[in-house]
């Protein structure tokens, strides 16, 4: 099987996936309270005019502008106060010509008043009198109808990503249950003859499964919902079983392969055996993570990612993390990025991407990074940076003290 | 009350603030597997080294290095092949010189072998041994006993918020239970006669409750817990009594008040009430947000909001969020910024800070944030903005053009 295929540089391995992958968005109803973080998966009108009463910004009284015009301290406009309005009461009076309204921050403002003048430039002028020091112009301290949100006006679009204020905004119209994007459903498969369940006893020869925690780790960072199917040993039949398994239950189905040749090329046969119209890619010119498998299989995404810890992220990051947005309907999670200094020379090959584990230093004010050396097999090399310099397709490396993006984990 | 009180900077109200605050950082145990981005609670040093057992990086041979100087295709060495490590099991033999055991990516290496030559760069020479085309130099190929972290290290320090490759970092280890700081309870007390539940009826005068929505998931997103204590009418012995049973369940206490002179009033009072120092702050030099209130009250932090909600926003995260992090013992959250060019000028007062929300726009090329003016009492200037410009202290406005800093939501 895998030497039919050749690798293939990033762009062209997500393009091939792309083609053949028709992402579909499965909807489920949730309360808006409880939707931070998910994906809208519904355009959304406002079924009101917000607010639907004109209200008051300040303590003060309600009046008919064209009354204070030319008030000041020598001059006051005289008004007489016919009432008040409380907080979350109706008007029940309208103001005409000469009278005022007390009302309150918030509170709604009577028919016929078009300004409220604030009660700290007034004064009182008997019991039921003011005298209006400054004039107000017509709108002013005043919420108009429809000025937070009109009737009928788009909300939200699909798509996005629910922000505290989002929750807010639809709340404020009394939508409180919305459509969003299930979590997709990620299997994880760890395989390996060596690896054990980190709180079971390990032997020598052996190492303690990193990546069923890591992987599960990212897919709900990135929105999905993580499946683990455990540990499966180097042998064919329990590794179909459990595949079988995983590609019915889960949405997206992702293999940690053991990093040997003959695990990583059963893994490839497996995966060749889940549906049509499987591997479409077997090695991506990325380092590190150049053996790895990326398919579509009845419909499902399907991906085989090498064992080792910085491999296995930078390729869920790369393709894995876009699958999951993808089966959410929106856009890409954002990533932080910071301009840096590289500290040191990256030689790279060009045709191919080069992901650079990095942590970042202050020296002199400016921002360097610095890579974190160490094999694509130590867990530490992850633990101890704090992002990714991507040494571009085309690059045949980077020079010490030249200007890098780095993505922040 | 609020009399005695004069406007503070933010920097100084944050600095009386702090003085009084006491964090004590409550801690529980939990499954390593579950504690992505929760905060570390302990110093964790390395039970092992890792690997504890020289590991292969390739699939290859296992040799004496110093038996392949020299070798060439036209010169290989050669060697006998005495055995294999099967993946998940210890090395059984040792390696002399002129010996060669086979070994796989990620395998153990045995005894007496110092480096690992790839399988490419040899080829079988009968059924017992290979020739080698290529040298090989001491440690090539080769994961040495703690190269990943030895015994003993540093593995992370307390006050870390903990990401996927930290999860896996400690289960190689075999540390599967983590101390944790608690997440902060954060009890939330909306008020103001005005205010309904969002799934309730509105009369005219009546507007829905937004705050204890957004400022909730403001809390979770800073690490904390979110508590509702509902909406409480403007009645001073019912805020009493809600204030006084959510000082005494939660960690922090936050009154999102009415906006009126009379509701921060009544607030004010009421906290005052709950336990010594009590109110340190009220009113801040901020834009929005100015009528807030900062309280340490039996050595529990209480905060009084604004009720309109972009200066609830601003507050929030000025002052509740940072507070949240103490008590998680962490470090503040990662904010995410941008550089714009500000498309309108903005004027500001020296004295104050002024926090203008944003949208990002992109024109020819260069990043522009646009100011989405709009009371502060409009929900949907929050949810059409992307991120808040600061004007600083200092600053009499920004004009348009300039370049400026967008921390994004």
């Amino acid at each position: 099987m895998p030497e039919l295929f050749t690798v293939q540089t990033p762009p062209d391995a997500w393009a091939m996936f792309a083609r053949a992958f028709t992402p579909q968005v499965k909807i489920e109803r949730i309360a808006t309270v409880d939707a931070l973080d998910r994906v809208l998966a519904e355009r959304l009108m406002s079924p009101q005019d917000l607010p639907e009463f004109p209200r008051s910004t300040v303590d003060g009284y309600a009046v008919v502008a064209a009354d204070t015009y030319g008030a000041s301290p020598g001059l006051p406009a005289f008004l007489t106060v016919i009432g008040e309005v409380s907080m979350g009461q109706a008007a029940t009076m309208s103001v005409g010509v000469g009278e005022a309204v007390l009302v309150h921050t918030g509170g709604m403002i009577p028919p016929g008043a078009d300004a409220v003048v604030m009660v700290e430039n007034t004064q009182q002028a008997g019991a039921d009198a003011i005298e209006v020091m400054q004039p107000v112009s017509e709108g002013q301290s005043v919420i108009l109808v429809g000025e937070d949100i009109r009737k009928g006006a788009a909300v939200l679009e699909p798509g996005r990503r629910l922000r505290p204020q989002d929750l807010g905004g639809l709340l404020a119209l009394g939508i409180t249950e919305i459509a969003v994007a299930a979590p997709p459903r990620v299997g994880i498969v760890s395989t390996g003859d060596e690896v054990v369940a980190p709180d079971q006893p390990v032997g020598p020869g052996q190492v303690r499964d990193i990546n069923t925690a890591t992987l599960g780790a990212l897919a709900r960072q990135a929105g999905g919902e993580a499946i683990s199917y455990g540990i499966i040993p180097d042998d064919r039949a329990a590794l179909e079983a459990t595949a079988k398994r995983a590609h019915a239950e889960c949405d997206i189905v992702v293999f940690s392969a053991g990093s040997s040749v003959s695990y990583r090329d059963m893994t490839a046969d497996v995966i060749a055996g889940l549906g049509a119209p499987g591997v479409l890619v077997h090695g991506v010119s990325v380092k590190p993570g150049k053996p790895t498998i990326l398919a579509v299989a009845g419909g499902k995404p399907v991906f085989g990612l090498p064992g080792n810890p910085v491999s296995a992220m930078v390729i869920f990051e790369l393709f894995i993390t876009p699958t999951i947005s993808l089966l959410l309907g929106a856009a890409s999670r954002r990533q932080t990025r910071v301009r840096a200094r590289l500290a040191r020379n990256i030689a790279s090959d060009t045709g191919r991407e080069d992901f650079v584990q990095v942590r970042l230093e202050t020296r002199d004010g400016e921002v360097w990074a610095v890579p974190v050396f160490g094999k694509s097999n130590l867990i530490y090399t992850l633990v101890n940076a704090e992002g990714t310099v991507k040494i571009a397709l085309d690059s045949n490396g980077v020079r010490a003290g030249e200007w890098v993006e780095v993505v922040l984990y």
